[in-house]
């Protein structure tokens, strides 16, 4: 379980010279959500104390102001909170909460969904592909979840009958990495005979090594919609694409800008998994589905956990942002309905897409009850980092974290 | 003279669903300019008829309405219309105006300047340079106009003294490509020595061979802030900015996204200059500009000649965009302060900067009366598309456009 952030501000219409709410509505709070690791967080309060007194209106501003209070930051840590360390822009990382709370204010000002101020919805609904995972039916001490353990092919099969059954989702991915790549060959292979239709990825997170990569894209030549992350770096990227049949995605050697140019000149990548939380909010990441257009890249969108307020965000984003290419990754039956912050259950999958909000702004609302018994949650956890491979190595005490393992 | 279309729309906020305009003003046109040329004028009313109905919002629909009308279309030529046959897109130059007046339409109803719609404003005032030309004192057969002979480098720097001195200009440019490089390079070094402290550029419009290129940029070394387009294509650029020391700047070989994947691969250039005109709007502009700087390549503006609605849209573009990195350029001082279509006059150049309007939309109001008269300069004047060529062929009928010429 991982506490996630909420913003809830300061601003409202007093702090807009010359601004009428034409609606007469006093706002109260924007919400942006990001994620709960302890460093994180602290550059997070310094953001947010950068930011008192911003005009609302003026987002490139606010993100000046955080870069000066970056500046100044002597945090260590809080590079690795979706997982793995990256390199992703500490600014762009840190601003996106607060673009996106910025945008969810000025929609709601303004009485515009979100969409709008990204140019306006291009589709009505979005679609998002089922993640499955590896998993034991629960964790060890914890009692199983309502998902059951899947820790081979025939188990990957049941998650995905019962993850489509309750959300109809038409594209799959399976997280990889875990066990050795043929036996993920193998689940791959079991889901393509009991779905034949539905589009297969798998995302072994950087686990494969070029020679590795090359032959289980050979394998799974004609299944896979695409091959995410088969191997660190884009010089190994490079390689395995320019031999393996089916498009090349990334959300590893790619996740922030400034690695743009490298992986374009060395012919990296198809497919760029985009993320508003690590690409600096949702105006930059439709600069970056801008970019992804002008050099020849597809797109689609990389989930971490989220809840209900980033979901939003990315239903406004996906729905403005034309070159959606692929079915979007999303976590969202990986969480229970009941944890969330939003008021109600306002996203309804139904063939595994959801309706663009139109209410103004993000089109959700705080839940101050929920967001109490979540953060009392954070408190009595006692995590304040994500830490991955200390978790593994309590069951497996040699375990370590190799990139590339097989 | 050059006619300018004016779009004059017929959206209002009944074609807004669900939309109360909170200032109960009904908003009887929006704003947009682009270029005359009878061709692109087809494709201009193509597009307007393909609009009618559109959510003002949706500037995402509406472009891909624009783009669907021009899938129909079979207009001959109109790709040249800024002097220059050009690969710039034509869905980006045919959209660029109605972009322009939704941005103009949504800040009008929503209260808030064109800026904010783009992120908001970044500086209050936007740098222009002294755009310098080779002219007669007055086209053959007409008066002389107010700027007098420059046909030699004692010329240029009486036409720079008088334009320092009117508007405030801290660079300056001149258009070359005119004289022999010889003499265009020593109008460089007379103004060089005439303003020591203002940055100085030419834009011989790639008449130049790469050799003339690299011998007039050995002879400017330590005179030029950048040097523009001076040989033709990429390749041609990026061979001469292997070797020159200054940076290189281009508004002809790369106009388009299109362009951008090869210029980058192949090192042409250091600085783009944008023009909304020609990108598709001010949000691909914003894209545009996101675009340099991902790619290490700086920002600045191209003009063309325009009017104050289009001097209205690239102040807002250039007021909320971060890596404006050198002064724009304008044609402003080259119009009569009278030949314009909106109300008043209101924008001052002070110390060669203008501050960015602060009033709804783009700030600026059409006056129809302005209009009625230089459309009817336009229906007197015959000329229908732009012909620089045929022009000069009328003094001198060896006259052939090549290009490189020397």
């Amino acid at each position: 379980m991982r506490a996630h952030w909420s913003s809830v501000s300061s601003w409202n219409r007093d702090t807009i010279p010359g601004f009428q709410n034409p609606a007469g509505i006093f706002i109260r709070h924007a919400l942006g959500e990001t994620y709960g690791d302890e460093a994180h967080q602290n550059r997070l309060q310094l953001a947010a104390d950068a930011l008192n007194g911003t005009d609302v209106f003026d987002t490139n501003r606010a993100r000046a102001a955080v870069d000066e209070a970056m500046a100044d930051d002597s945090t260590a840590g809080g590079h690795g909170m979706s997982g793995m360390i990256t390199d992703s822009s500490t600014l762009d990382r840190v601003f996106s909460p607060f673009e996106v709370a910025l945008l969810d204010l000025q929609g709601k000002i303004l009485g515009v969904p979100v969409s709008d101020l990204l140019g306006g919805r291009v589709r009505d609904r979005v679609d998002f592909s089922g993640y499955l995972f590896y998993k034991w039916a629960g964790h060890p001490g914890d009692p199983d979840d309502r998902w059951g353990e899947a820790l081979d092919p025939a188990g990957i099969v049941r998650q995905a009958e019962k993850m489509i059954a309750e959300y109809g989702f038409t594209a799959l991915k399976l997280k990889g990495g875990v066990f050795h790549p043929d036996e993920e060959a193998a689940a791959i292979e079991a889901l393509a005979e009991r779905f034949p239709d539905v589009p297969l990825r798998i995302d072994p997170n950087a686990a494969w090594t070029v020679e590795t990569s090359l032959r289980i894209a050979e394998r799974l030549d004609s299944t896979l919609e695409y091959l995410e992350d088969p191997t660190p770096g884009v010089e190994g990227m490079a390689e395995v694409r320019a031999k393996a049949s089916m498009p090349l995605a990334t959300n590893m050697c790619v996740v922030a800008f400034a690695q743009l140019p490298d992986a374009v000149a060395a012919g990296s990548i198809d497919v760029i998994l985009s993320d508003h939380h690590f690409w600096g909010g949702l105006r930059r990441s439709t600069m970056l589905a801008g970019i992804a257009e002008t050099f020849g890249m597809s797109l689609s969108m990389h989930s971490n956990s989220h809840l209900g307020i980033s979901l939003a965000a990315m239903l406004h984003l996906a729905g403005a942002t034309k070159n959606i290419d692929y079915a979007c990754d999303t976590h969202w039956p990986w969480k229970n309905p009941e944890d969330d912050v939003i008021v109600g259950d306002p996203f309804s999958f139904v063939g595994g897409s959801v309706e663009v909000p139109t209410r103004p702004g993000l089109g959700v609302e705080l839940d101050r009850d929920r967001l109490a018994q979540l953060h009392q949650r954070y408190l009595d956890c006692g995590i304040r980092n994500r830490d991955d491979t200390g978790y593994m190595q309590k069951f497996n005490p040699d375990y370590s974290a190799v990139a590339p393992r097989w």
